[in-house]
């Protein structure tokens, strides 16, 4: 995975591990594209304070993940769960009565939206 | 729920974000059911500083969930789980064709044990 892409989706399942601060200054670096030197005056710090930052969020993003394990275990899940979806969408298609097609189409509906 | 049963599922979802003393003292006192004087015994330590660890990590494992809520989500999907498992089941008993039925039931399957 690219990296960016890698801290930015981290940023989603450990963001609220950080502190505010941390989490607005890697917010801006990774979500809203701004660059070192943009964020240092927006934020009144020198460009190498935010530098640091963003380095220390990232060491600490992993080392969250290489404990938790929530992005692997989210991506795993997202893998089953479409698999499920398309053998219920192929076992819908071959079902004759309508009132059966109904119950599938709402099971895919839960499993997409509440799992 | 209970408060013990409550923290030894935290420790279930948080423990890795413990330090290994703190995990091992807590997996003691609420997985084993070792009585304080019992653990201090044990690790050499005092009986007020096995009180002390235990209170800050029921504390620490608290704030976790209060940010990461990943026991309260985990229950939400389990009934989730539970309620598309019990739909689809009832679904297979009105199908006609065997082989809808092998379809439902690995379906049902993949999603008991893959999400």
């Amino acid at each position: 995975m690219e990296k960016r892409l890698e801290i930015s989706l981290l940023l989603d399942f450990y963001g609220p591990l950080l502190t505010e601060k941390q989490r607005d200054i890697m917010d801006l670096y990774f979500n809203n594209d701004l660059s070192l030197s943009e964020i240092a005056e927006n934020t009144n710090a020198s460009r190498q304070a935010i530098h640091d930052l963003i380095k220390r969020c990232d060491n600490l993003l992993m080392e969250y993940e290489e404990k938790l394990h929530l992005m692997e275990r989210a991506i795993t899940i997202e893998n089953s769960k479409n698999r499920i979806i398309n053998r219920l969408k192929n076992l819908e298609e071959t079902l004759s009565k309508e009132e059966n097609k109904e119950i599938i189409n709402d099971v895919i509906k839960d499993i997409a939206e509440n799992i």
